[in-house]
């Protein structure tokens, strides 16, 4: 039996779980499919899709099912009734939650004989089935490698490690990056908005720099290792200077400046920690520091 | 005559003017150079440039002059008494600045008869003659086009506009992205790195994920300029509950979470201003007003 001939059960078909159902069965895969209000599961069966009754139903009509609710709560709604369906089959979940939930669901579903693979979706819906969009999994590293030619019908399917929790922590780690990268982003935009300059003709450069940005990571990522910050390139004592430039700039255009002033603030207690002669990256030794205010 | 074998003369030998002046030398341009203290041209002069005794000589060797000193103030003091040299050159500014110091650059340099480029440098001195670094230049397009030969030695020329002002703007614009995105993966890196996780494992996923964030910001950017924000991939209502898990997790791991808690605070502005279905695009309505604070 080839990947492509496999079947899969989906529970839960919000704009996330249809967009999983619908990858699925572009790909050829025989789904089953199952959410709590069904008429959800119409445009899927129009598709090829079978819709269960139940949740059991749709988990005894495939080894593999992959879940994806509001949360945990509507997790163990769906899930906790159905038990004993899931004995011998494999539970991957990719609904959104704490590592700590992810640890417990690996010991619920071992208690019900059936085993458990925790995801994190790093895109939208309608990135579901780009082989650009990464897709993190933690738990059985063999577990894993079993369904993980179904797994790339979701996304570029990326293993992380055996810690159930690393899925979930990873996903609350690249998101706290993408509210700092699009916040940073719009603060720049109504910063050149406040002179004329187009958020379109802005961002194509700005999506450069975030090139040269993540050779700065790569960089200070051994540094952060290391323990140990050389400032070769640029100083933090020479950052805060030039962040004085930009709250100044912002100022004067009436740009609200709380983003800048905390990252000058962090930028101060790096540098009188005595990292002012050190990398950037040494702020982190703030970071992991208890909250001084 | 060709551009590989105009002349340029560099004022400034600080780390980046240094860098400058090799990189002119690399390409085969005839290259006079100054510097306040005189021991910094030795490594240049080894590499064939001609070091000039004066700010005044070594303007008169070429009819480029880019200039890279500390600030303004500092460059006054260079080009001030040698504002006679500069008629009918071209002065190119890399020297960092606010707008409002282009602006008055161009006046001070027409009154001299000489015509003025103002640019920001968008790598450290070891990113200097790299093709896929960004200079930003604004004022006369016509002088622009001009030195563009030559200027492509450095970096990749990006023209912004005739607003001289434009190259300090956006150079305060997407430092401010730089260090938000960078205080952004140091927060997700100590998350991680408390379970763990070695920087140099999170930060190629992190990396990979910038690119798909890049992507946000290209849906997003049109957004910002028709003032209208359709939350149809994830709504700001959404993501003040998906930080929630973040600030729980990173508190729960002795993390500063100054940051997330300034993003949700923000995040909570814009829901209050009628922009809980809207994108996260929404918050630039936030930072235009007022700071509330
Ligand atoms: N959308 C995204 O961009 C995105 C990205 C990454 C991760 N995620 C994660 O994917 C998961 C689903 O998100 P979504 O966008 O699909 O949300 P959604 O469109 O709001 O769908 C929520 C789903 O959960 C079901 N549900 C809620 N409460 C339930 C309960 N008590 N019992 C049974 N089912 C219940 C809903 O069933 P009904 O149809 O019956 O209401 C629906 O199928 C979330 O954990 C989210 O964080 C989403
Ligand atoms: N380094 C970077 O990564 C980087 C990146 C982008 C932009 N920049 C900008 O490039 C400019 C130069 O930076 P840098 O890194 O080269 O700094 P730097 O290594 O500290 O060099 C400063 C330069 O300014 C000169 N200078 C300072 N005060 C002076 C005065 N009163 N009169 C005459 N010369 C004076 C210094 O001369 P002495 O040698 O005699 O002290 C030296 O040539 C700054 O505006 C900086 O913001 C730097």
């Amino acid at each position: 039996m080839t990947a492509r001939q496999q079947a899969v059960t989906v529970l839960g078909l919000g704009s996330m779980g249809s967009a999983l159902a619908a990858a699925l069965l572009d790909r050829g895969h025989p789904t089953t499919v199952w959410n709590r209000s069904p008429d959800k599961a119409q445009p899927l069966v129009e598709r090829g899709a079978c819709a269960a009754a139940t949740p059991e139903a749709a988990i005894a009509a495939a080894p593999l099912v992959i879940a994806c609710v509001l949360d945990y709560e509507a997790l163990r709604t769906v899930v906790d009734p159905a038990a004993a369906a899931l004995k011998g089959r494999t539970l991957v979940n990719l609904t959104s939650g704490s590592p700590e939930q992810a640890r417990e669901a690996v010991a619920w579903a071992g208690s019900h004989g059936a085993d458990y693979l925790d995801g994190a979706i790093m895109t939208t819906p309608p990135g579901v089935g780009d082989p650009a969009m990464m897709f993190l999994y933690s738990g059985s590293q063999e577990l894993f490698e079993t369904h993980r030619p179904i797994l790339a019908a979701l996304g570029d399917p990326l293993y992380l490690g055996a810690d159930p929790g690393l899925a979930s922590l990873y996903d609350a780690a690249l998101l706290g990056l993408m509210w700092s990268t699009m916040t940073g982003w719009l603060h720049g935009t109504a910063l050149v908005g406040a002179e004329g300059t187009a958020a379109t003709d802005f961002t194509p450069v700005a999506i450069r720099w975030l090139t040269a940005v993540a050779g700065f990571l790569t960089t200070y990522a051994p540094q952060v290792d290391a323990g140990r910050y050389p400032g070769d390139d640029a100083t933090v004592d020479v950052q805060i200077a030039a962040i004085g430039h930009l709250i100044h700039a912002a100022a004067a255009r009436g740009i609200d400046n709380a983003l800048p002033e905390l990252l000058k603030t962090a930028m101060e207690k790096a540098s009188a920690a005595g990292h002012g002669q050190d990398s950037y990256a040494s702020l982190i030794e703030v970071l992991r520091s208890a909250p001084g205010d």
